[in-house]
């Protein structure tokens, strides 16, 4: 992760990209490539995402928006100056808290939010 | 990051939650928080936002929303069987091949995809 | 529809917030919209969000993230000198000779889109 | 607008997709879509992005773009059952209750959201 975080800030460099790497810019990057890989997922059964990696066709299209998507998190989190792991680590100590296990068993809720949903 | 990948499918199964934690809903739930992150610099200019981190009030809510993003993104792959660094960096393998340095100098771009734009 | 977008526009003005209204901005506040109405239907089946509206507690909140959108897609369509309406009737026309009915019958396929999947 | 709906809908019933468009489904295509429209305003300074409309090449793709997302956010609304331009005029009536003129006057804030931010 720290190697991919310096080539994509070595890539960013060498094209003299920083002065477009803003995080708002970035933020809206980032959201674009999300968008590009729910377009992928959006007209499939819930099934059928589940086995998209063992489509020929759509499974390297799923990986390499997943690709993208990291990129961009991570160069938006190197712009930032935020450790990714940690700052995931610490989100997820705190949705422990929030979600015990006996509350929260077999009911859908939203990691890090504050609007759980019953299932 | 292999951490914190077995960490979050931990809290997942805990909880009984792999049931919901299709690559579809989970597109779907990485889109939302990406969703919460644009919202803390929808207002902000571009330097602003470049300051974010050092805004007492701004900051924790951004890192706070880095680490959701984080999350889900780690999710979605282990659950689609992808290595979130590999496929970063093959893309960036790929960006670099498109967007060579001398054609790509100071000219904002795209990364990994087809319109890239001049500034 | 030209009522909304006048009251909108008359909201926004009288706090003095055009300054904040750019077509960037309100890009990015449509997208954090459009990802709270993702956030409640992430962990629903496609069957389940089919019946969204007869439950009393989600009902009315997708109903208020629909509103959300609307405002912000109206007033971007306002800051941009974009008829909405045409602008969709454009875009449906184009897709209509893209998909004629007899090539697209019964495979899902996004539209406008160059990348249509096969169900 | 209804003129718009009864045409999204029966391009959707000639092809046969009522199968896909779920609210699920179609709030996916959506935030695709709305992800094409920042990807073409993502490297723009907030400036150059309220002259996007008078570029000869950018113009006409944010217009596309932003039709697009009429298309899904009025079929999505067809589909639950919610009329457009009332759930917008709701939600603008409550946020003119939220942010008074005199304390909102000049400084950001979301419509409809509960963390306005000051600028």
């Amino acid at each position: 992760m720290e190697d991919l975080t310096a080539q994509v800030r070595a890539f960013a460099e060498e094209r003299n990209w920083e002065q477009f790497h803003t995080p708002k810019n970035l933020s809206m990057a980032l959201a674009g490539e999300v968008g590009e890989l729910l377009a992928e997922l959006q007209w499939l059964t819930p099934e059928q995402s589940a086995a998209v990696m063992s489509d020929e066709n759509l499974g390297p299209r799923v990986r390499a928006e997943i690709g993208d998507v990291t990129i961009y998190l991570v160069r938006l989190a190197d712009v930032l100056g935020i450790d990714l792991v940690q700052a995931g680590m610490d989100k997820l100590n705190e949705a422990a808290r929030r979600y015990t296990v006996e509350a929260s068993h077999s009911s859908a809720a939203k990691i890090g939010s504050d609007n759980p949903q019953a299932s």
